[in-house]
């Protein structure tokens, strides 16, 4: 079908649908940057939806019971902000898409949640939004089940192209929104056969409506140019039992000479062509220009949404005082009042009856006396409840059967889980934490790097979380990810030494708002290493004075998590020799970097020498062995510089030397 | 069907198959960990696979035309070892077998490539295992395309559980395979419905077969117990063309008391369970003990492949001898004795008409010289071909209509490339390098870390290397991902400055014979900074001098990549101001940590304060600004402490501070 009959068979539709296209045009061609084609192709389905479907209003764009719209295919940034622009969202002024991709702007090159009001994640990284998409259906239907459907009630609908579709983490998406019959979770796919190298027939057979029928998705399809059959489908979408794909069918840069190939996915900056372009959409308007009757039209689409939100309002006044105001706790990340009194709580008893205790089990006891105080909590664990100590006797399974289950077993996926931790913590009303082995961080990274870069509270419970997980070998014993995870920006890693520890950090990283938490806990049991009780978070300054010299300060040891009961034996073997050695307990270098520098340099003066434990690789420590600006002392480090071993952990601990004798040994070198 | 059915049915295959199940019960016991119920569930189908189809010789374990056996279920690693014991490969002995998962031992816990002739590859990560068989079997059409018949000609044969289906990169696999109808790939569905947290149904409803059909694969289904039922489907999956998924019906610990539980999926330790579990088996042997006729049965099994292999040995001896050595080059990851030589031309050639150029440019044309010579290298790019410039115009395209083509398309799935790239490098006779952009390493992180931890020569060319990529913003732009390969044990990290530094770079990494390759490029143009020629690898040795100080030297600036031309603007402006200052260029840390100390600090003499300059975070710079037991110097860092942004990359150098300026104020504020 060409343009013209696209045009004349729904006139009106057309040119609200071309006031998106051209502005895409006109501000990629501004930027000389960004993606044309995307938006360009999808325009008709994304009009249809906020004209006809998505539940929402621009001038309380946080309302917690808004659709959420989620732009997987990130790239096509410029169809959200013409969505947003046009249909009366204030912040995304005409200004700030003429300064699309520029410094300032919050116009990015790929939407980054909390720049704009109305971009619910960040994408770009292909595949993340329609994994995270599977969370945010997963928080309403938990949430719908727990507060009623008067509280919330409402879709999540995805873009989503086929990159997103040729990611792994897709199927995981996929294959978890099937099986839970997230029937609210509605996928529109660009079906335009091309990605940048070409056609996608160049590296992809796949059916993909036979793939998502396999995980159990109701599968439709439409002509994604036709709004009739657009919203056809969605209407049929919405009722369905399952999750809904749509294929649309779609050509990307519709209308333009890069129409249906590569080069349309990129820039299309040539004047002339972009000319010609909105000439075939008989769009007779400047650059950057909307007639006032077209965006009057887009914003009525705004203003639909005013009463739905003034209903739900209504509905929420009627709730008691103290509901409404657990509703805007739990949306607003605020922790319960009652936290600290509950930490506190187990940081005594844990004093008062010290214990042999893997923190992964140590972890699991504090999730017991917090669970039951943090309805917000949302436990789960790719396939290792059983080893990551996740799951709690209060939470119960989330499923279709029970989605007021707050523990979610997400088989063996841990990038999916990741993803799908964001999407809950985006959508609100819920703190998720997950657990796998520490080593599978790997497979977890792309989605753990948005949950820093958006600053989103959730927590990564990473149990084994060195070679001390013994027989299981090199391949499930992590050696550098604490390095990779202190690499990250905004990531706070917590390495707790025993039950208290663990109790303080638990307490450090539900009161986040704006950071996740990687919990590094370890399999095999640990000695207490806190023996008097203090009511004071002692973690949460970073590092901290455990154990004191006697006599002369020469050595400080300082160590993480099953490393600082050797420490502590390391000192007691050099204070019989004399020598006056500090034990440094380290759970967060991040807490402590944030401590002003008086703090710092109380807890590591400079002078003695220092010796960092920790059975991984040492980047990242050196900052705190040698100061900053180096010099202020001599150092050493007793810890991993190679993979790690199968065998039982104690004769790992030995064979790779990290050891109190080898601390000891390096110690009195540098003396 | 129970037990006793089964025995009587076929009762020889029974004892060859109780054989595996009782090895793996009595391994487990004695290491008291480990994972019982896959082999005791697989055993057949993996009898038969070695009775009847593979193509293997126990004696020649290296042979390059076997048939590959890849366990990707790897937790199930008594069923290798078994087999390997069983059919005679002389490293695994029955004491090899008694110590499995101890210290010392090569039966380590989960299968390692390079401790056991027969493990193909190093498993237990899921997923992974079947992802490499895709590279193994393109590696086998491709030689298969490009020698002939007779000297490549075999299957890749995969055992994966449903934890290798669910993580993600399965699916990525599955899309390459089916794509490209890679009909020697045989994948063996342990199909038995259990995961560590319970059913299967628990986490999963997909339907795997219409899954793999949806992908363009053959889809048989066995009763994985019944060996009639399991060669008919082996057969029928040979004559295939295209990819086979036989979905083999078990039960998981067939046979004990914990049959079809998740119990059965760990170790299964109960001595009276255990001896119930082999009197059910009608196995009245002790510990370890397999009787001498069965172990027969089993050896003649493992002489089989004699024949076969003396037969290719012959038709390889036809080959002229120039050919004869070439493939024993290929296989033995030699370099050809011409790339030297090679890489000299472009160096002296960059030097005489020095151009601003990007790094990923750059590379482009060192692989337009190497290529040509080195007829092994495989190139590819997960969809971003143009932006990567990993293909030259002599590589063509590898598909199934050309599957001598030495480039491939992978699609939209850095995960599925990374880990079919350790296929093509395990397989042998391809030295396979492919890119996508370096903030990606987050997805392709799994098999990164598997490239290391197996020692395979590839390559991964990571461009668009810092916030130097511009406009498309901070989930584009690598900030910790230097640091997160640094981090990780056998890993090279190259980060070259100019032409002349990136054809060193491709020296150094097609050189490698068991270390992955990192080869960080630059988006940007930048300037040529080797203005002289020199036959030497100067990058070689990780950093040199590259501008020395004029009078007396007071700081030493230190820059990777796209900051090495910033490093010497601000050594021109110190110089300027009478600082005598030294520039050193620095594209491998890993290399240089690998030099003598005499050399080390003959670059980095202790005295001069030190900046060191990257766009990128400080974790891993310490070493080489402090000195390892610290108090060299004084020194400072200027890079990235946070994530980038969406702008043009000029300003955001400007705007996060990575400019020759700011070096030279940092460099004066220590002496």
């Amino acid at each position: 079908m060409d343009i013209e009959t696209l045009r004349a068979r729904h006139p009106d539709h057309w040119m609200r649908a071309a006031a998106i296209r051209t502005l895409a045009l006109d501000a990629v061609a501004a930027a000389n940057s960004g993606h044309s084609g995307m938006p360009m192709g999808m325009a008709d389905v994304a009009t249809v939806l906020f004209e006809k479907h998505l539940k929402f209003d621009p001038k309380a764009p946080r309302w917690p019971d808004r659709d959420r719209f989620i732009l997987s295919a990130g790239h096509g940034s410029m169809l959200i902000y013409a969505l947003l622009h046009l249909t009366g969202y204030e912040d995304v002024t005409l200004d700030e898409i003429k300064n699309f991709r520029q410094w300032g702007a919050i116009t990015a090159g790929h939407p980054e949640y909390g720049h704009v009001a109305g971009v619910e994640t960040t994408t770009g990284p292909l595949g993340q939004g329609i994994a995270n998409s599977v969370g945010f259906a997963m928080a309403e239907a938990h949430l719908r089940a727990r507060w009623g459907a008067k509280v919330q009630d409402h879709y999540t609908w995805v873009i989503a192209g086929d990159g997103c579709l040729m990611e792994g983490v897709s199927q995981e998406a996929i294959g978890i929104a099937g099986k839970h019959k997230l029937n609210r979770l509605i996928v529109m796919w660009d079906d335009n056969g091309i990605t940048i190298d070409g056609k996608v027939s160049l590296s992809d057979a796949t059916d993909q409506k036979a793939r998502f029928a396999a995980s159990g998705w109701n599968v439709l399809a439409c002509d994604g140019h036709d709004p009739e059959a657009i919203d056809a489908a969605m209407v049929a979408a919405k009722k369905s039992d399952r999750p809904t794909l749509i294929a649309c069918k779609t050509h990307i840069a519709l209308g333009h000479a890069a129409q249906d190939t590569s080069k349309g996915h990129g820039a299309l900056t040539d004047k002339a062509q972009l000319e010609a372009a909105k000439a075939g959409y008989g769009w007779n308007h400047g650059p950057f220009e909307i007639p006032a009757n077209i965006k009057a039209e887009w914003e009525a689409m705004g203003a639909r949404g005013a009463a739905a939100h003034a209903d739900w309002q209504a509905r929420v006044a009627g709730l008691s005082a103290a509901k409404q105001a657990e509703l805007r706790r739990i949306f607003t990340d605020e922790a319960p009042a009652k936290l600290p009194a509950a930490i506190r709580a187990v940081k005594k008893a844990a004093v008062e009856a010290p214990a042999k205790l893997a923190t992964r089990s140590a972890s699991e006891k504090v999730l017991a006396a917090v669970n039951p105080i943090m309805p917000e909590t949302f436990g789960g664990s790719a396939d290792l409840t059983g080893s990551n100590n996740t799951k709690t006797a209060d939470l119960g399974a989330f499923n279709q059967e029970t989605p007021a289950g707050r523990y979610m077993y997400w088989g063996i996926r841990e990038h999916g889980m990741a993803s799908a931790m964001n999407g809950m913590a985006l959508h609100g009303g819920v703190r998720p934490y997950s657990g796998t082995f520490m080593a599978f961080t790997d497979y977890a990274r792309p989605a753990m790097r948005l949950s820093a870069l958006m600053g989103l509270p959730v927590v990564y419970v990473m149990t084994h979380d060195s070679i001390g997980l013994g027989e299981d070998g090199p391949t499930h014993q992590p050696v550098e990810h604490l390095a990779i995870s202190r690499a990250t920006p905004n990531t706070l890693v917590l390495r707790p030494a025993d039950l208290v520890e663990v109790a303080e950090c638990w307490e450090i990283a539900f009161s986040q708002k704006s950071t996740p938490s990687v919990m590094a806990l370890s399999r095999q049991n640990l000695a207490a290493v806190r023996k008097t009780h203090t009511n004071t978070n002692l973690s949460a300054k970073g590092a901290y004075v455990l154990a004191e010299a006697t006599g002369k300060r020469q050595v400080i040891l300082m160590a993480t998590g099953s490393e600082v009961e050797i420490a502590l034996k390391a000192r007691e073997m050099l204070e019989a020799q004399g020598i006056g050695t500090r034990v440094v307990s380290m759970p967060s270098m991040e807490l402590f970097a944030q401590q002003d520098e008086a703090y710092r340099k109380k807890v590591l003066p400079a002078g003695p020498v220092r010796v960092a434990i920790e059975a991984g690789v040492r980047l990242g420590w050196d900052r705190w062995l040698l100061g900053e600006r180096g010099r202020d002392t001599k150092a050493d480090f007793v810890g991993m510089s190679s993979f790690g071993a199968s065998a039982p952990y104690d004769r790992l601990y030995k064979e790779f030397g990290i050891t109190a004798e080898a601390a000891v040994e390096k110690a009195k070198a540098l003396l």
